[in-house]
């Protein structure tokens, strides 16, 4: 049984530390929150992100993160993507260690144009990283926690540290597949939630299924096309970490982006997206660094294109739509590759 | 204006000879029941597929077979694949001149292991068919009918005859796309009720949208390895016949294989659920066939064999899936290729 730290109590970093204590890892949980750290280990409960779980008696929290790093070599991030940048800053003010990273969250930064690895590389030094591998798939939090079945990606340049968090994580109900391509996953992990904005969007102007469906398939493809030319494998992005968490994120009334994309389908603007929702939209972020790099890449994007226009260039949302459908007639296949 | 017939007056034959009808063409639906004929002529209604929908005063219908292939070189055939070889068999008493057909069924014969245009080949002679067009992608009819934006494939050998169609069907809300791989079209549009099958199953477990992701994305990946062997186009299946076609079909409660599968899932014995749909559970067929394809062309498909297994050597479902979940830890990659 290893030591495992994880960063950030929000529900997915929850439900990946109580996957990791019933797997028998010494896991220390670590929020910005006193309260919430009080509230796990004296209740064994995260009432605000996952409310009707149970968290094991075995998996212990701390507001200390100094304490946190300290407790392992394996630290997972599972802060928001915004709050990254600022925790690395406060880990390099004590670490003094390699540390296998494993980072699960989703998104590009816009202007910079990095991926997540990259960002933890840019603000980290070299010497206190062991490696990086990111941790990704179709994964509802809501839905682990209850031990229904869930396969994920776990990917690094280097297989062997991939192949040590499938080991931590792997169980009968959490099945951890492992690649060697870091660029593709990211991608597929982060564009999908452009996707799903647009999804979401169809879905509030009440277009139906058949309209989705192929927003969702062509989105796949346009995903693909800037993410192979950026140096990702075709495969992975039918796969899990592509195509799985695509299905999942554009189909499940869960998912954040999906909601946000609905709301602006029924008429609403984005600020007013925002302010109701009072949490993190990633995609609208994603869809300004995606929309950068398609021109950086001159992939042509017409989807995200269509998306930006919507969200910074106050396009209504039905036009944008009818654009996307009442392309010029053209066979398939040129337009998917 | 072109005159185009259109033979099967069940939900979809009936949305596509609207379409045809709103074209402007001079639109005959064939149905074998004279009562719905007269329905159709009479009041423009077709209650029992299309409760909802009133029918353009300007789409005809008859019972008269000979009468229906008189009318038009155009003849869209829409009857359930069972029916498809019998109706052959009736135009050839008559038919004396050569027709585009184009099929819209879904499925592979069992034991023959043909694909529908294989079956439309053998069953009329080379000198009535001009060309044979497949129309195919994601596409409820109830959703058709209500103009929602729908796109659609038309895949031909000979691409001029897929473009003919295109052009017959294609207006603002309804997009006809171009392809020569008939193969890849058949094959993703059969093989995609096998997966809706399993991800039924799924979700009669309660498995959740985790365990359905994963299916449906490894579903497509075996689906495109025996259909690269079988000779299609790998974008083929990534695109709205396959991929598309897949996601709709596995996410929506309008989908009789899915919910078929999920009777299965709930604990339901095959022959129940059969009785209780009181209708073609096609996929059931295309099972069988999809099993017989995997060993004919030694192509590995795990959650074939297990469905088949499930419906045909009354495997347990639950246990059928949890192997599925549970085999060897593995990289995605090789798994997907």
């Amino acid at each position: 049984m290893e030591n495992v730290t994880v960063l950030g109590a929000g529900s997915w970093g929850t439900a990946l530390a109580i996957v990791l204590a019933e797997n028998g890892h010494h896991t220390l949980l670590w929020t910005h929150r006193e309260e919430q750290a009080v509230e796990i280990n004296e209740h064994h409960t995260n009432q605000k992100y996952l409310p009707e779980t149970n968290l094991p008696n075995n998996l212990v929290a701390t507001s200390h993160l100094e304490k946190a790093i300290d407790h392992s070599d394996v630290v997972v991030v599972a802060v928001p993507t915004k709050a990254i940048r600022e925790v690395c800053e406060k880990m390099m003010t004590f670490l003094n260690k390699k540390v296998l990273f494993v980072h699960v969250s989703k998104g590009i930064e816009p202007n910079s144009l990095m991926r997540i690895s990259e960002m933890l590389q840019e603000s980290l030094s070299a010497d206190v990283i062991e490696e990086i591998v990111v941790l990704s798939g179709p994964s509802h939090a809501e839905e682990v926690v209850l031990h229904h079945p869930t396969t994920i990606t776990a990917a690094s340049k280097n297989l062997s540290a991939a192949e040590k968090v499938q080991d931590l994580f792997m169980n009968q109900y959490f099945r951890v597949y492992t690649t060697d391509d870091v660029v593709g996953v990211e991608l597929g992990g982060a564009l999908k939630n452009v996707i799903a904005l647009a999804a979401g969007i169809s879905d509030g102007l009440n277009y139906g299924d058949n309209a989705k469906a192929a927003l969702i398939t062509r989105g796949l493809a346009e995903i693909t096309r800037l993410g192979v030319k950026m140096g990702g494998n075709p495969f992975t992005f039918s796969g899990l970490t592509g195509m799985g968490d695509l299905i999942v994120t554009c189909t499940s009334v869960h998912s954040r982006n999906w909601r946000a994309g609905n709301m602006l389908g029924k008429g609403m603007k984005l600020e007013q997206v925002l302010d109701q929702m009072g949490m993190v939209v990633e995609g609208v972020r994603t869809t300004k660094a995606a929309y950068q790099l398609s021109q950086e890449y001159k992939v042509p994007m017409p989807i995200t294109t269509a998306l930006y226009d919507v969200l910074f260039n106050d396009k209504e949302p039905k036009i944008a739509v009818d654009e996307l459908m009442i392309r010029t007639k053209k066979r398939e296949i040129n337009d998917l590759q």
